[in-house]
């Protein structure tokens, strides 16, 4: 008689197995992904799986109701531990004739994880720290070996762990550990990609408490952390405080002239984001009810000065030319060694590769996230912060550069400009005939026109221009006719608004004028509109340097990444020539891609070892001593451009053909004429 | 024309190589051992090399006068540097026409190094730590890699070193320190016989200062540090210290009992126990002129109680059955985790491994000092200290064991016993015909009956017995018929002489009385005789059971090992029967074999493969659950022993056949007779 035929589902794997087999000694001779955490010792759970019954034609099999052996005892005492109705513990349950077992994605180690958020990415969960529960021999005087030897084998031998790492901080506490589990523990081991594994804790006995991690986005001015169950793979909570480094400067080069100007500078600025780090941890362990013990990794992404601070590293070389980075490989080590006091003590941080001086592993966390080098499309990210990680490229190539974009996109150098708060205009729209605006703000969903919209915002008020309100007004100000190509606000007269008012020897446009209740009039200012022009002319003049490098003039899909990247509205970024010519169905939004990213390497270790393959790939652009990039900044200085035509733009959006300046007016058309020929002497 | 033949002397080793070929490339190829530290430019004065000249019939080569390239101006420059004169530089000078070259020991990385003491161990130097001097690319912002990449590509180009590790204190000076060097600079190396390369220290150029490292023996009494050059091997300075932990228990298992009944108990002993290490750490380098942060590595060893309190494990379970250790396999850690802080911040420490519950470190660096393993004839390895390490076996097989002798051989428990210091009693004579003692005292080489002898011993005075004293002032008298073979002190009537003075109910033998200048009365009580008695049985006890292990009833060689193993003199070492009966000749002193243990294993880290291997075949044997461990303890309670013959030892000793005790001798007769029947029925 031939043995009884097994097939798994959804795997489809098969194999023919003696009658008596467990179901779980099937599924790993086969390589199916069931899960076990207490090696078939029917104490953790994890190996639940559900018997189909009757006909299966296209297996070929017909499962009777006695596939597998009765119900048992331990399985009867595995109700209590999370055992669902109908399924059985594939360690106790044995095969005696042909049977269809579906493996729910709950019992997979390597379940994907879909996270219902902008970006919906699917991870699927390899996490490089898990537990591990084994028995393990008594000391015999007879064949004396040390407890860890001991247990050295019974981790080699039960899980296949070899060359184990063992802290002293594990090994003062190991014997009384293993004989107040009656011999039986369960250990937390780190398995990297690329090492040595580390053993992180022994508890006595069987534990079954999640195992946390937590993923990091330090940016210049925001510091977000998500706290996530290492196994399931779920988001408990998520924080966000500010980067305490702000006082010492904005952004990236006043932090680095600070390290330059004062001694200790560097040592300050590395102390308080270590502090910051400490408290995110707290904060978010905290809010999710956990306790912060129970992180035993974290992964970071960040610009590279933010990552030479946290490490300890004096950034000055990232200030000058040459830009060389102290390390540009990934960077794995004991948590503590950052300052994370308070989660695990033999926590472990990895930080994620940079791409070069001025790019960091922020870039690589969106590359990691967006995967434009898995795409048949030839794809711009772009990942919109104080500075700009831009990416472009396909399966075949993928290029990087970041480019200075200031804090102007943030709200920051606008004359009414503040954070996103509530209170602060998000939105705008521009009447093309009245010239009247309308506005949402933070925290309200109505309009200013709408009814009630006063009564709502009574609280907050109307405060000032956030960095996406800044880009809509903008926009419709081009759009609407207040604003020429060349970005000249029309006079009263010219535009026929006399919301256009005479500020100094230029225009300002009136947007809401909230004295009467107390508040703030907020204009947009020809300075405004100057610092946006500087910033998106930067983020262009970036995206085409790239483009050149691959000596294209148009991409296929373009990503706006991070935080701000998801309120802006394409059309809007593409009146202001932010990005490059494109459908505007072809843009979307990733969300914050950088966070995204430090989740999927938190979760996923084989992740990091792609990003650190591909980062190697990747074409290093650096802007910085491009000779192309001070030309693609002055021809994208213009709304939306100079030279580039924005076709698929013309398509949807009629651009006002206005000049408020006939001098500049002149000198405009002459460059554009020249321009072509310059273009093709390069 | 066929390239010219090259000869390198000591090695004999040859090959032809092409006109113009350097000398170290030629060594490198063939495999020779030149050392270089600069890789060939001209900077370390490393590869010195002697060509010889004239005829070499031996060879059948003849050397011409320019058989090597012209002395050039990099030579020139080294002979400022230590360029010896007749010499030339591996790397300058380029073969031209047949050669022999001469390697001296100082050129060679793998030199033997002689250490001229007690022990004249030769140790073949491969260091795990070392100095590499590399130049590394400097950094291109058109193809932008981190500072710490370029230094691993010339690590892996230059020198061959791969995977390495980089601690966080290296990686944050590492932008400045290649800076200052030029892009020049030299790294210090850990590379373990069994993992990861760490690198410890970059420093900014060509640096040679020595790198030094700690040998240490960590007993339960003192702690001996010898600090060595990790390049040539030299002895550069000893020190000894107490092991502080005295004031918590005199031994081993007083210790564990002041760890098992004071809370904290064992975390005090530690901290002690760390800080004395730290001590001698300084006060060693600052004897011998060096500054404590050169010394990179450490190895340590100690018997299982020590390892533990010094690895900051509770030695609880060493103190009762089964005695499991909590690691038995070698510790390789960073040195500042065992709060040794003034020496290289990054300097790693090896502990070598145990063997069992009671045979420690220790023991296992007898067995790398004494290589029982390696020996045709069958070897016991005695190390003699308040617990005794015992060894036997050939290249077949090993044996270990450890036995509780107490302090009475370091003359604790003896009533007029002190520590080995000047003006303790270390060598004893007792004239078989008048009964009529003489001494040495510690610090003077004249015999007490000496003429000059009281002037000479003025200062010191005549102030106890020291443990080699006892053991010689005990076998002397069992020599001189005072002691009976029970090791009963006879009457001054039976002995005939009068210092056997009544003590009690039993009697004392005066040694020396000083009371006329003011100094003690120093007696050797029959409580001493009994201690004596205690501990030298529980040393024979032990030897006995690893022979009855081996099924052997003699040994071919006795090593006695430790710094008190150094002093006793076999011939009354062998009257007492602390060990088995053999020729004397056969007997030898190893000095302190623990200590020279650590010392190959700093030097050398082959070593510590080695050890670790060995380690693993040794059978252990356990004293305190071996049924016959307590026949063998009463039987060789008797001077020399109740049943053992000691034939070689009465062919240059005569015992008198005296017996102060008509019942005692009767019932010991009468054991003696039923003895044999016992032992068959095994």
């Amino acid at each position: 008689m031939t043995n009884p035929l097994v097939i798994f589902a959804p795997s489809g794997k098969r194999g023919r197995f003696p009658v008596g087999t467990p179901v779980l000694a099937a599924a790993r001779q086969l390589g199916v992904d069931l899960d076990s955490v207490c090696g078939g010792r029917g104490i953790c759970s994890k190996c639940q799986v559900s018997p189909a019954l009757g006909e299966f034609p296209k297996f070929g099999v017909t499962v009777a109701e006695d596939a597998l052996s009765p119900w048992n005892a331990v399985e009867a005492r595995n109700e209590k531990r999370g055992l669902k109705p109908g399924r059985r513990l594939g360690c106790q349950a044995t095969i005696q004739s042909d049977v269809v077992i579906d493996v729910p994605p709950e019992s997979q180690v390597h379940r994907q994880v879909v996270r219902k958020a902008a970006s919906e990415r699917t991870i699927e969960m390899d996490p490089a720290t898990r537990r591990f529960f084994v028995a393990i021999a008594e000391p015999d005087m007879h064949n004396p070996s040390g407890d860890l030897q001991r247990l050295r084998d019974a981790l080699r031998e039960s899980w296949g762990i070899a060359n184990l790492n063992v802290p002293l901080s594990v090994l003062t506490r190991l014997q009384s550990t293993l004989r107040a589990g009656d011999w039986q523990v369960t250990c937390t081991v780190f398995q990297p990609h690329d090492g040595q594994p580390h053993l992180l804790d022994v508890e006595a006995g069987f534990v079954d408490t999640p195992l946390l991690g937590l993923a990091i986005d330090l940016g210049s001015t925001t510091i977000a952390g998500h706290l996530c169950d290492l196994t399931t793979g779920a988001v408990l909570g998520s924080a966000g405080i500010m980067n305490p480094q702000i006082r010492f400067g904005e952004d990236l080069m006043s932090r680095v002239s600070y390290a330059m100007l004062n001694p200790g500078g560097a040592a300050e600025m590395t102390a308080v984001v270590r502090q910051a780090l400490e408290a995110l941890a707290v904060e978010v362990a905290a809010d999710a009810g956990a306790t912060p013990a129970a992180v035993v990794e974290t992964a970071i992404v960040c610009n590279p000065v933010m990552h030479h601070l946290l490490l300890g590293i004096d950034p000055v070389e990232l200030g000058q030319s040459p830009f060389a980075l102290a390390t540009s490989d990934s960077v794995s080590l004991a948590a503590a060694k950052l300052g994370l006091s308070s989660i695990h003590p033999e926590a472990r941080a990895y930080l994620l590769p940079c791409i070069a001086g001025h790019v960091g592993a922020d870039a690589a966390a969106v590359v990691l996230s967006e995967e434009p080098d898995q795409q048949d499309a030839l794809t711009l990210v772009i990942d919109v912060g104080t500075n700009a990680e831009i990416v472009l490229g396909n399966r075949e190539r993928v290029l990087a550069c970041s480019s200075p974009t200031g804090p102007a996109f943030e709200g920051a150098q606008i004359s009414s400009g503040q954070r996103a708060a509530p209170g602060a205009i998000e939105r705008v729209e521009i009447d093309p005939e009245t010239k009247e605006p309308r506005f949402r703000v933070v925290g309200c969903d109505l309009w200013s026109d709408d009814p009630g919209f006063a009564v709502a915002t009574a609280v907050s008020g109307v405060t000032g221009i956030c960095g996406s309100g800044i880009i809509e007004a903008v926009a419709e100000m081009r759009m609407a006719g207040l604003l020429d190509a060349s970005g000249l606000i029309g006079s009263a007269e010219q535009t026929g608004s006399a919301r256009c008012a005479p500020d100094g020897r230029t225009h300002s446009y009136l947007l809401h004028d909230g004295t009467a209740e107390g508040g703030p009039r907020i204009s947009v200012t020809q300075g405004d509109i100057r610092a946006i022009q500087l910033a998106k002319s930067a983020l262009y003049a970036g995206a085409r340097l790239l483009m050149d490098e691959l000596g294209v003039d148009t991409v296929e899909r373009i990503v706006l990444a991070g935080a701000f990247g998801a309120h802006i509205s394409p059309k809007h970024a593409m009146v202001l020539g932010m990005i490059p010519d494109a459908p505007l169905e072809a843009v979307t939004s990733a969300g914050n891609a950088a966070g995204t990213g430090a989740r999927i390497a938190l979760l996923n270790r084989a992740s990091r070892a792609r990003i650190e393959q591909t980062v190697r790939r990747i074409t290093k652009v650096e802007t910085a001593i491009a000779p192309r990039f001070q030309d693609h900044f002055v021809n994208a200085n213009a709304l939306p451009h100079a030279t580039d035509p924005f076709t698929e733009l013309a398509r949807v959006v009629r651009l006002p053909d206005v000049s408020f300046n006939a001098a500049r007016s002149l000198t405009k058309r002459r460059r554009q004429r020249r321009q072509p020929g310059t273009e093709g002497a390069d």
